[in-house]
């Protein structure tokens, strides 16, 4: 059982040491996680944008395609959702019909971080209805896991938002994720 | 031929007459467009959180089904990327080996709006590495409309960024796709 582990880890300065101790998690629950880490990001960014963008992302999806099920790392990222390329890859294991699993370092709703974010940034258009319901992220975030997957995304239980990196709501929903595949 | 006109127009105040405008370019291309709104959103929202976020999934899902291809809306919103919602459907589209398009009302670079993003609202940990290749946006959203659709992102041909709402690189999309299909 392959896990691609997406998330916003891959912008980590520590980004390696990151991915194994997730690598190293998953092994004790029986799951082999892939992390989408380039090994030869340094040879990567030697090349011209356009052949460097193009090799990270076929790479990408041809490790998706080698996994069994996603384990994604949703906490937000420079804005009010989850990181943008962490959601491409959600909606793609979605569509593909492999499992859906998901978790978040952040404890504040979406509806509260969307409030916080356009007082500080303000929309464009006055008004903009974007609602709630009380989830952690724009609907079609915990639809695709909880749909996709049959858990829901695992979020801090005592209330209290993670460190960006913190590993210990991922390692919950690893454990989750084994009993359901 | 049916399209997925996804994005963050639902969130629009005139989402009605929005739609309406992008259903009827798509008919001048041949093309029947399907709107995400939901015309009885005013019931949905009387009911439970939980009841209402998961009819309005379902039947996003169920018109994803119904549909060949997606034209997006990828216009950044709330951060430095587009519509959270609207990239899970753009990966769903991509993994079903359904045709994918896009556009953005935005000329900025992401690696310039992400580092403006930065200077308002500081990263939680310092030195987070996102490229920017040169892109409109993460390299997983032109990734999947470019290797998902023939086509890349349509972008303001100008430099000049678009009102929020505008309709006119949309119509470049549908031309183009239409073409593509």
């Amino acid at each position: 059982m392959k896990a691609y582990l997406a998330g916003p880890d891959v912008f980590l300065p520590n980004a390696a040491e990151n991915a194994a101790a997730k690598i190293a998690i998953c092994a004790r629950y029986g799951i082999i996680g892939r992390p989408p880490l380039n090994e030869d990001i340094a040879r990567i960014l030697t090349l011209p944008h356009d052949e460097a963008w193009r090799a990270i992302y076929l790479k990408d999806i041809e490790m998706m395609e080698e996994c069994d099920i996603i384990i994604a790392n949703l906490t937000p990222f420079r804005g009010t959702s989850a990181d943008s390329g962490t959601l491409i890859e959600v909606g793609w294991f979605l569509g593909r019909g492999k499992k859906v699993f998901g978790y978040s370092n952040a404890a504040t709703e979406f509806a509260a971080r969307s409030a916080a974010h356009v007082a500080a940034i303000p929309d464009p258009i006055p008004r903009l209805a974007v609602e709630g319901f009380g989830l952690p992220d724009n609907l079609m975030i915990p639809g695709a896991v909880e749909y996709g997957g049959g858990l829901p995304i695992f979020l801090p239980p005592d209330g209290k938002d993670r460190a960006f990196d913190a590993l210990d709501i991922f390692e919950t929903c690893v454990a989750a994720a084994r009993s359901m595949i």
